[in-house]
């Protein structure tokens, strides 16, 4: 682990933005794209924040809850944003954002949100230390706060 | 919706079993299972099993904590297994489990679990009743009481 | 090759369940799955009860004549089931067998049977002993023989 | 079914040629292309030699045996040739072989052979007459007779 | 098409950022991610960049040269930009540009530029009118005027 | 590098024809293949022909201008064509060519036509010298000598 890649980093520098068109295979019967497959979407959008912001290799370690509030169709225009709200030792919270556009191409609708915990892993799979998170903004702040409020729930539930 | 279709079902008649091998675009740099991929299988998994309950259409509206326990490796097999574990008026929840074997053969490890809810829907994507679930075993009525409490749980944070 | 894995086994410590929906990808222009679909499922499913059996590596050598009884549709639920019939010295053949759902859930469609015959190999792709099969029910015995008098005649027509 | 379409076709109309790159997720975790992969190869080979003849979709109603003579690696040329044997009232034999290049590039390698009997159908899936084959050279007439041969077995072992 | 549509759009309206991580069937034997994998994502990012533009569907007529002046590997996070550069009767000119991250996070190298002309058109594929392009700063001029010199030459070379 | 790579080939040696049916995930929502999705058939039977003539990894390192004369439906059989039209230190011309057929079976229609630039590699990424080009027809020497003006072109257009 190298000192230059545990130099602290803003949210600014890991923010993902991952924009996918919905096409036939993502979807069932009726045209209504998969929940995996969005999950999926999220799921990589979200690794590469945090290897951006860990500059090596991540493994997603939790998930919080995910609801589905608007459905997304085939020919959906589908913006996947992620950006790390927290980092711990060795694990960091990424905060998944995911809008859909209609045909008519301006307007976006939110579909659904969530937490996505990974941690930084060495070439054999162990877990190593991340850089600390710079918060920059006044929502920097606010983010990093809930997040670590969100952390202690997690480690109160499993414990 | 036809009579015949709201008959009751118990969960063995939905319970769903899909077996995976862990393939190169399933994993990452270091040889890891993406955790969005694992999320995809479970996700198709419990439409299935949702789908068997309803006799029809179901898409994904929510998903419960997910907590990865154990890495999946390339070159694991991977067994999902789903079921019904509870049905209201048009949602039902689905229990998810992931285990993973080795290359030996028989010993399975537990990686992770989950509460995926469906709702049933017609050709044009709305919410249709779906059939009661009748629980039969000891262990169906104990799932079913459980998963009332998550939807409680659940309709009250969302409420 | 370890004492360990050549320890007999039952097929019932192989078998296999790979449940699928089948998707757009998987569909001609008139909503039937390839038959090559089908097989590359079989194939996996197959592959996965040979490498339970043999605990490592297992190759595709040859498949027994293929008939289509009844095709499968978009939107169809797939059960592909596979057990190993009968093992040799470093040779198994895994029946598999091919059922669809329709869309009411429950009854289901017989709709093909294959036999594959596996080789278990290292790392060099070398052939190496499997574990022998001890069949345990009076189905296992019968299946055992009936897979017997199939290798006779593949040696034979291939001799 | 147009007159047109019921002209007699020499098998040379109908020949395919199809060259595929083996990439990592064709393959096993030793490097081996799965035998279900090339199978699919060839399924979609041989449709497009039956729709090139028939002049509509065609759909696989059987396989006869195959045996994998040499095992094909990632990274591996792979050429896989079909070609209209015989067709019948509504069903059609392809002949499928399958040949790897080494990375050294000219030479080449026969790693299998199949027979795959398809049946042209109408949009509703129901069988339509196909075009008679008409044999122009010596080796298309011993092909002909030859599947001919093989068709009249097949029967016998399913009537 | 309705009046709504041709109300005139700024480029900055359908500005798209794609982000990929390089996954083994992205890439051949050495580890290089194929030109032809690149070029797909380029070409759906500017897809969807000349539906925001025009509301509707948009299909590839042409694609202006392209040269990879820098290798692409696994693991590498690759981020495509796509915008609107010019707009005509029914043709749009989309610039494209590709970038690759390294390892270690946010050092950006730029692998490949350029520009993909689309055609809007209607349900039944015929071409129909776009709205007009309006730039708004120095930087949105200087590239339709660069964009028009482009479209010139190429009638010139086609005519 | 061995003598032996370097002996001259001429272009019939290293000729590829690699035949496709355009499936759903192929194609947007008016079932048009997608531009990108054909652009890399033609990146991987260009890299075929490549690999062929230089008996190792090729990879792309330029495309010029293309342009879809003729739009491709799901449904279609599409044939891609690739040769090698020039070689010179490290660096190879494929011309590729794409031609569609109807689903009546064996009218073509030329669809598009490019030229792709590619370099040997060794195991490192390296370029390394490539077998001259022996033209043998009198068309294999039109094709040089018209590359060789390409070749030309494009160094000024880069130098």
């Amino acid at each position: 682990m190298s000192k230059r890649r545990l130099v602290a980093r803003a949210p600014a520098e890991s923010t993902v933005e991952a924009t996918h068109l919905v096409l036939p295979p993502d979807t069932n019967a009726v045209g209504t794209a998969f929940g995996g497959r969005i999950m999926q979407w999220m799921d990589i959008a979200a690794a590469i924040a945090a290897m951006r912001h860990c500059g090596g290799i991540a493994v997603t370690v939790a998930v919080d809850d995910l609801h589905f509030a608007n459905p997304i169709h085939l020919g959906d225009v589908v913006v996947v944003r992620a950006r790390v709200n927290y980092a711990g030792t060795s694990s960091m919270e990424v905060g998944v954002r995911v809008e859909r556009e209609g045909r008519s191409g301006t307007a976006s609708t939110h579909c659904l949100s969530a937490y996505f915990t990974f941690v930084a892993v060495n070439a054999r799979g162990r877990p190593i230390p991340v850089p600390p998170l710079r918060p920059e903004t006044e929502d920097d702040r606010r983010r990093f706060a809930n997040a670590e409020q969100r952390r202690k729930r997690r480690l109160a539930l499993r414990g």
